[in-house]
Order: structure tokens, then sequence, then C-alpha cells
């Protein structure tokens, strides 16, 4: 093998092998937060995303949780039959359909975002050596200039957002309601 | 929510999401790169383990893979009856079995690391352009310090280590056969 494509392939599977391992943990340890919600991990990150937009077009979803389509459907017509969740339109666009969760579903996000505890998020825990150093968490600005190369704006917006975990449940009534 | 649990979960979400994007994005390349070998992302990761390192234990390539034990044990099991690799003992130690590519094994990796094409893989050609500023690739020091954490000093070290797609087909042999 010729060191140029040595080089590549070896950058390559470091990057491949650094995402994996990342995204294992980070699976696991998200898994066994929201288990006793009896919400699998699309579910939860469907009706977090649709809570932080304010009600989120499937593709939405699909595209700020790196999930397919008929993922991203799928999960959120199941959240609908359980009542978490309802497909409708917002009064300023009437051709889109937006999933807005219910009152009920608003309770049992922010359930889970109260009992999530960062000791049992190992990504999080292995943050903190840099954080000592540093003063602050990690910006991975390499990582999100790639990842701005492989989704879009938007995608990274969601990080920035000042509406993160935005709506309360029983706070006032929305104008797609 | 308090702004110091608010400002936690929001690293951890990023850091997940982060997680999710790159990995999904890589998991899709790499099952379109092997995919005409009749080989899955799990039993290409161990062959290319077992190369990596001259016969590797299950418990290795659960490691190194990061991959469930029983996971590696199965795919390996599978490559064992397409006569890609074999399950054997290592001169210098005899207690442990060591997952060896058969000649067969070898040539078939080697091919797929041949046609390898980094412009089909969309997380390198997204570095691209921080190669282009900086006048090499990333090296992700915060990541690597965080899965650092995760995994173990090893894990790490399978990239800087020499022996990258050490072995060729054909090669002389080796003790442990």
């Amino acid at each position: 093998m010729e060191p140029m494509a040595k080089h590549s392939m070896l950058y390559s599977y470091k990057l491949a092998v650094l995402s994996k391992a990342m995204w294992k943990s980070v699976e696991k340890d998200w898994q066994n937060w929201i288990k006793p919600f009896n919400l699998n991990l699309n579910e939860h990150h469907i009706l977090w995303i649709a809570d932080q937009f304010n009600g989120a077009s499937i593709s939405d979803i699909a595209s700020y949780g790196a999930m397919h389509v008929s993922t991203a459907f799928n999960f959120s017509k199941k959240l609908e039959k359980r009542g978490l969740l309802t497909f409708s339109k917002k009064q300023e666009d009437k051709r889109n359909t937006y999933v807005c969760l219910t009152e009920e579903g608003k309770i049992l996000l922010h359930e889970t975002l109260r009992v999530f505890n960062e000791q049992t998020f190992n990504v999080y825990q292995g943050s903190l050596p840099i954080k000592e150093i540093y003063g602050r968490f990690p910006e991975f600005s390499e990582l999100v200039s790639i990842v701005r190369h492989l989704y879009d704006d938007d995608f990274i917006r969601q990080f920035n957002d000042d509406s993160f975990i935005s709506s309360k449940p029983s706070s006032k009534q929305r104008s797609y309601l």
C-alpha cells in the first residue's frame, strides 16, 4: 500500500473507530437512562426534538436526530398511539404535518430530563478532566466542522439554540395547538 | 431546570448527537464499501483487528472493535465457517485461543483495503477543509482523551501503531501458525 493511501486509510480508520467507540458508549448510557420510562432511544429523541422545536416535521426529526425518515415516522406513530404526541398542522403552515407533544408527552419528557444523572453518562464523565484543565467543556470544533459537512448548519445550530429544553408542561398554549 | 443542570444536559446532548451523527455516517459508508465482499461491518472489523494484531483473542477483538464479546465470538465463528480465519493457540501462549486469518482471509481483507476509496467516505471528505487550512488532518485530542476514559490506553494505541495494516497475504509464516 502506498504511504499516502495508508495514511488516508489510517486516518479514516481512526475516525471510524473513535466514532463507534463514542456512540456505543452514549447509546448504552442513554438506553439505561430512559429504560424506566418504557421508551427506546429513538422514541425519546423524537419527543426531545419535537419539544425543542415546538413541533417538528418528520423530516426535521430525521435530520436533527440523524435517523431515517421511516424510523422517524414509525416511532412517531408509536408515540401517537401511546398518547404522547399528535400529528397536527401549524397555524402558520397548513401544508405540512408537525409532530407536537401532548401534555402527557411533555410531562413524560420532562420527567426523563429531571432524572438525568450526568454521573451515569460516561462521555460526560470523561470530559471532566478537560474541564478541570481548561475551565470549560471542550467544543469539538474539528468534529463540528466535519458534522457540518455531513449534515447542515441547522443540524449544528440545535446545540446552540436557546430554545433547548424550551417548553415546560402546562406552559401556555402555542399557536399550532 | 437549574442553569448548571441545563448546561450539563446541553453538553451531554451535544456530545451524544455529534457521536450519533458521526457514527451513522461512518456506518453507512463502511457498509457500502464492503458490501461487494459479502461481509458485514462487524465481520470486516474482526478480520481487520485480527490482521493488525497478528492474531487476536476474542476479548481483544471486543475491546479494540468496541463490540460485545458475544458479537465478537459469533461473527468470528461465522468467518471460521467461511474459511477466512481459524481459532488457534499461539506458540508463546498456549492457554488462550487466538483468531488468526487464513491465507484466504488475508487475501479478502487486503482486497477490501485495496479498493477503499476515501472519496466515498464522507467523514474523510469532511476533514479535507481542515487539512487544507492546517496542513494536516485533525487529531481530535479532546475526543481521544474522552475515549481513553471510556476504554483504555491500548484502545487508543491501535491508531498509532506501526503494525497497522501490517501483514500481507503470502507473507512469511508467523510463530502462531
